[in-house]
């Protein structure tokens, strides 16, 4: 039940990232709990303004490529948890860690890492060229 | 204090990883909780027995780097944490997200994922040069 929650929450992360829904990203970070984010070849952002200003302006950019979520895996550590998944970005593959936190409203978003990685996820979650639904 | 004793995890992490310390490496892994690693530009390792056989072959590899830990950050998500750093290994800047899990023999990692960054943490922490001890 956690697991298929959390990885709820980490689509909804990707969902808003590929939405550009600055809204719908704000909403899905943690409130209570710390937070805390490094994008890719970034340092540390350390705190929900940082955060949240950090994603406005690249949400907002036009130039920011489509980005989708590959082959993630929840991992609970009781009222935490973290994701780890592929990120397809444009023509580059990315690896990220994403950490979960339970609060009153659901599991929120504390923490996000991605970065460069040589491994392709591969075609296991591709549908097979005959499968019909 | 709990803090305290994540960044002191953290530390040992380092002090394992810089000593090449195998035994050390393994100790400070979680034992109940699932544990996952990313190392800079792999994929997921995901399982205590593909994590630790990673660390034994990076442990044991004459030609690893030094590693040394800079500017960890601790953020307390009740009976788990994260900690974020930078790594210097060898003439390269890493950045790090290391995730801990409070078990019954204390708080043992769960997560390491480590890529690169464009960020140089600065010099708030060397010791002035006037500083006697």
């Amino acid at each position: 039940m956690d697991r298929e929650t959390v990885l709820f929450a980490n689509e909804a992360f990707y969902r808003a990232f590929a939405d550009r829904d600055v809204a719908a990203m704000d909403a899905l970070w943690a409130r209570e709990a710390p937070v805390a984010c490094i994008h890719p070849g970034w340092g540390l952002l350390d705190g929900r303004e940082a955060v949240m200003e950090s994603w406005r302006g690249i949400l907002g950019s036009g130039s920011a490529p489509a980005i989708r979520c590959r082959r993630a895996r929840a991992f609970i550590l009781g009222d935490a948890a973290f994701v780890t998944c592929f990120e397809a970005v444009g023509a580059d593959m990315l690896i990220a860690t994403n950490v979960f936190v339970r609060e009153r409203s659901g599991w929120k978003m504390v923490h996000h890492q991605a970065g460069p990685t040589a491994e392709r996820p591969g075609d296991d979650e591709a549908p097979a060229p005959d499968r019909v639904h």
